[in-house]
């Protein structure tokens, strides 16, 4: 049993992170703050937690989260960064589903998220902690950045094709088209999101540049292990009526290698012991209520032209986009099974 | 471990029963049956269950049905009566959630749901399984008739007023304005049913008359001991477009006691010992969201006006209201923790 | 051609009065102000409205609005009363959809909304807008307070049981369950409005107490010529995940008399002129989708218990519930055909 | 004032020739047929139109057809094309909303659509109704295939880049990535289209291949003149959980010419005198609700990356992309004013 505290409890993921944690065999929640509802029960605000819990919100207080075994940063970009080094110092371990420590290159985070970096050497050591690809790396690490909602999918959805040693795709070619419904906004009062603005519509935002672009470059560059090929992908980021749910579409040219080659049967391979990542049957169609409140992320393949070929995945945004992942992290650091506290079955309908 | 059937297992009811019976850690599903369905996967059919089981359908089988521990009916109204007594015969538990086993008057059964009662014998031996307050007959029931949605928001909603030794309210004023999720209609191929006829829309339907009225009716009876007071209760419900959840607001005339009466303090001694029974603190409004997909009830109590009582009750209709009360019963019937596979939290947001 | 003023542009109900003044074809919108957005055009803000103006949002300035026929305030509450004594000294009519000219009773308007009226003198002159009800009045009125969405429903609902010679109903008796699309909350900045919040959820609130509740007894003193006797009356209101669209089930108690009359033919005769107010045939149910965009209230009649009457009445909350009713105002205040600019059919699906 | 009947009144694109039609103020519906309804009022089943309308359904009789000046047909696919020439015969004008006349190829007819054609002589003579792109032809035509809805928003979103005396684009290289609510599918009993089906749900569908890619392909070929380079465009629509609206994200490869223009203004100037077209300022974002009920299309570009364009088109699907359209057509046909009962504003919120 390892303690745990998580900053900044009131948001979206916040929350999410409770319900994963508060059922988990292997934790118990020890602290767990908010800048504006210190001394208020987490129950009150949530209703949905009465009877599982009686936490109450404090103020952030370093000492108190040294004593944690790990925290986790619900909180917006710029915040763990700030105390990364104090609780590295204590031996806590930090997870940090915000910003902070996704991207290496320092210019592009002060670019996209309008701050400097407040601990580089601390950037330097941490892990990105997509889990299924840096397990090794994460198990050991001190430090996780927790990928962004869009970037997970996009990696899990590319893996199998860069990993290969072939080259079968031309990276330059594609295209992301993104879809997320609103929680990924997080839970703030802002005009742009509230329910009649939202209700009955679709659009696309962020197509002039949006912060998981550069993320994305860099972890593609990463995972293939080639520099300044993926500068030029397309990433258009859509707005769904829906509370929970992403769907990335990605349209990708095939190499006359990736073309003869059986792509269905090279993502199953790639796949095949991954409990969280589900190929679909060819001919699938991955939709986001299947993985309501579940920690999977579920892709298939198609090759509606020669050449061409589209990968379809589906997440929660909220689980194997933020909270959920972040806990797999929290699991594979402290050498728990994988699945523990992951095991919930998605809502549907 | 016991061994489960479950009876008509493509319908709301059936996938619900199977993302928490899967789950659970002392039963195991082994009989699924479908009309329509038979030889195929159930993850192929519903992929949200992808990874958790390798079920398929199968033909209803009476001899398959015999072999199992406890058998649920997840099917319309009228087919677990036909199979109850080989069941019964067999040792096998009967769990319907249907309609079959709620009505112990005949006559009501047949003018409701147009058929007559294959099996009163067995009808008569039933126990209604509203868990919290048949708890008893329940543990030594051969037969449940799980209660109706909308009639287990009534009785628990009403259970602390008419147990009570005194006269607290006056029966014929009962006011019952429920409201609910599209899913409590089924899974059905019917143009009232689809999406574009009910999304961003509200209105009420079956105000001439619903099934759930009798139902309430007799449940009332049994619950105060007292006959004939509770024929002209109004119930008019009401469809939300939301996919999950019940509200039932019950207006209610106190009579002189009840007004004197701490009725807050009542409701929370009542149900002090229930886990799946919340009563909120007093002024709380209960969201159904805060039970999206959890076995669980919310209750707030208004005076907002002299002698008059406001009574709000919320639940997820598939969970308290269908699949997770039958899970309850079930395992009130074979000694398991009343728990056991229902500590599932509310998904919110 | 007369010159509208509307003060307060960038909320529902001032984005609703464009949508209806810019096809009307008796007035021209002059002026139309904001706060926020002076300089920027209406239609950047909505580009529903790009093609039919080329209006810009303009600081309010008395002079400008002393120039118009008829001033709309389509502001919070308190802006109006501050303004109305200058444009009724210029001959400007003044339409307030806030509730600045809603209640007669200055002591209920400073309990309810926290101020004190700015101008009692030209309150008292002022005429309540219930259209159907007060057209005589309205004809010739300066000053118009434009009901509130919910009162509308009961004062419309209600009216042929209270006009009756007869005394039709036990008026103590009155329950009114009200459901409102989240675009009544307006168009505002606030954490309890966003999407992930409102979606696939419903809830009551103000079940303590709710500012249409004054508004609603004082007008059905007014419509029965009877004092105190509607003070008792319960009204809760609900929030349903819509956009659009508002329903009140009502729950009377007749009398002997109205037990005895035809309560369907009263009111297909009281209303028999109205060409908007809709006494829907016995058996119908008012669905809100039906009233989309439309200026249009509709009526339904339910006997389901004896000496019990539910009344059951839609609307659209941004139309006949604010803006539409607030053009049908102006419509009789300058002699226009009462249904001009009033004709759109109501979208559905 | 012409008379107008529609046969195949009880679906979504029927409803919506209603709504356009009886406040159109040159037309006259005298006849409305439907196979399952007749002798029902039309306002019994679609209350949004009690008030305006006294018509009822009837069975199709081709006597009474022949006497309108044109006919609707809302009809599934293959019903327009038996009835076509007696119309003809008879005089009286077509318009198909269907896909009986949309594709002059024969063979891909049958493919898709899995019937032979019935009257291949008329079709060869009938015109496809993309009004914007095809006026002067519709103005003289007695048989109209009306567009489907996502090659509408295909043909517009790249008419001015195809209709370039320059080679501005890679054919080859075009990526519809598309969206549509719900209300696309029609008002059908299906188990795939219930609420509970759709709603908080997002996926991809038909990604092996849709009806409309043979429409998109001979389009384009015939907008650009050029045979057998569009053969390979990728295609793929995706179902959002919203009534109406449709949006579709278009990638395309840009030639050096096309890289080099400016083609804001290239847009700009091509859609100039088109009242429903709409080309949006730079940086904008065309949001489906702004367009809810109007018959408009909304057009935004973007260049993300060096030689690649983003164009985002915005429609109702049941307007611009079906029943308005059609009556645009109407419009030109019988030399009435292209935006006689169009002009509805959208409905925002």
């Amino acid at each position: 049993m390892i303690s745990v505290g998580i900053v900044g409890g009131t948001g979206y993921t916040g929350v999410e992170l409770l319900r994963l944690l508060l059922r988990h065999p292997e934790v118990q929640v020890t602290v767990l703050t908010s800048r504006t509802e210190a001394g208020r029960r987490v129950d009150d605000m949530f209703p949905s937690l009465r009877g599982h819990t009686d936490l109450c919100y404090s103020d952030l207080n370093i000492e108190d989260l040294k004593q944690c075994d790990v925290v986790f940063f619900a909180t917006p970009h710029g915040v763990a960064m700030k105390h990364a080094a104090d609780l590295v110092a204590a031996n806590a371990k930090v997870i940090d589903l915000a910003a902070d420590f996704r991207l290496q290159d320092l210019a592009q985070f002060e670019k996209w998220y309008g701050m400097e970096h407040a601990c580089p050497e601390i950037l330097k050591d941490s892990v990105y902690g997509l889990s299924e690809l840096n397990r090794e790396q994460i198990k050991t690490a001190q430090v996780i950045g927790n990928p962004g909602c869009y970037p997970t999918t996009v990696q899990l959805g590319l893996a199998p094709l860069l990993k290969s040693a072939e080259t079968l795709i031309k990276p330059e070619s594609i295209i992301i088209d993104a879809k997320s419904g609103v929680s990924g906004a997080g839970r703030k009062a802002s005009l742009g999101m509230i329910y009649s603005e939202n209700a009955d519509n679709f659009k696309a935002y962020g197509v002039a540049g949006h912060r998981h672009h550069p993320e994305i470059v860099e972890a593609l560059e990463n995972i293939s292990g080639q520099k300044d090929v993926f500068n030029h992908i397309v990433f258009v980021p859509h707005l769904v009526p829906m509370i929970r749910g992403m769907l990335s579409t990605m349209y990708i040219d095939l190499t006359d290698a990736g073309d003869a080659l059986d792509v269905q049967a090279l993502y199953e391979q790639f796949y095949a012991q991954e409990q969280f990542v589900d190929v679909m049957p060819a001919g699938s169609s991955p939709e986001t209520r299947s993985v309501r409140g579940a920690n999977q992320l579920r892709i298939a393949l198609y090759k509606p032209q020669p050449k061409k070929l589209v990968v379809l995945v589906a997440q929660d945004n909220l689980v194997k986009g933020a909270a959920g992942q972040a806990v797999q992290n929290m699991n594979l650091m402290f050498g728990f099974a994988e699945q523990a506290g992951l095991e919930v079955i998605g809502l549907l309908p």
